[in-house]
Parts: structure tokens; C-alpha cells; sequence
């Protein structure tokens, strides 16, 4: 699946970003409110980010610790939200 | 922290919202801009939004046609996004 020289796969990441547990999550409470306003019920709402890259590299070690600084450094902001990375070959 | 009755169990939803393909997303292409200006090789990035909830039903089917109501509602804007529904009992 992988493959390299001629052939190399870019590797697609999906990061989703959510607030931590004890943290006050605003949005999630209006979502939920609205929600239950409209008759729906739900409990526990949250509501975080999904980022989507692809990035130029077909090695999964390799393309988790880039990803991870991304988040560090700029998708996350880790003192009040969690992370969590997903990566699969670009088709 | 789930059940009620005699043992029903609750059941988690999560809810990918993104930009449809074709539709302009000015968050994506901030987040790449930036990420490349920290030296990060990165294409094609995508920002979207998360929501994840709890529902009281155990049972699949009536929980999916929920958060797809849910979505047409509130929770995506169907004609510039799509949304992908992921749902777990809750433990």
C-alpha cells in the first residue's frame, strides 16, 4: 500500500480536537440547549474541530510525530483541549 | 452512568461535520498558510467541526435517523457541508 521512490504515497491525517474533560465547553452547551429546544434529547454534548491534511510522506511513524507537533504547536491548544490523530495512505 | 429501565444502555454519537468538496473554506486555508509558515509540508487541509452526544436509546437504527435529523436541523448546513454520523453504545 505504502510504497516508495516512484511511487510514493502521501499520507492523509485526520485530527480531532476536542475540549478536555472538567474544561467549559460553551458551544457544546448551546448545541445542546438548541437541541433540546428543538425536542431532541441528548445529553453530554460537546463540540470540537476536525482538521484534515495530507501531507507528503508514506511513513506512518514519521507522519504521526509531524502531525503531532502541527497540533502542539498550532491545531491544538493542549492546556484546555485533547487530541487525537487518525492517518491512512491518500488514494 | 448509562441504563435506565432494566438495563437499557445509552449510546454515544459522533458527528463529523465538513466543508463539501468545492465549497470555499477560508479555516482550511488559514490553518495550511499558517502550518506552512511553521515549516510544515502540508496540502489539501480541510477544518470542520466535531460534535459528539449522547442519546438515550439503545437501539441503532432510531438513533442514527435521530442525528440525522439532528444534522438537517441544527448541526450541519446541508447545502455547503456534509456530515458523517459514527455511533458506540455508551459504557
Amino acid at each position: 500500500m505504502a510504497g516508495a521512490g516512484a511511487g510514493r504515497q502521501d499520507m492523509k491525517a485526520t485530527v480531532l480536537v476536542r475540549p478536555k474533560a472538567g474544561i467549559l465547553d460553551p458551544q457544546g452547551q448551546a448545541v445542546e440547549s438548541s437541541l433540546r429546544h428543538l425536542g431532541f434529547a441528548v445529553e453530554e454534548t460537546k463540540v470540537g474541530r476536525l482538521v484534515e491534511l495530507q501531507l507528503a510522506t508514506d511513513d506512518e511513524t514519521e507522519a504521526r510525530a509531524e502531525v503531532e507537533r502541527m497540533c502542539e504547536q498550532l491545531l491544538a491548544n493542549p492546556l484546555i483541549e485533547s487530541y487525537e490523530i487518525e492517518l491512512r495512505a491518500a488514494t
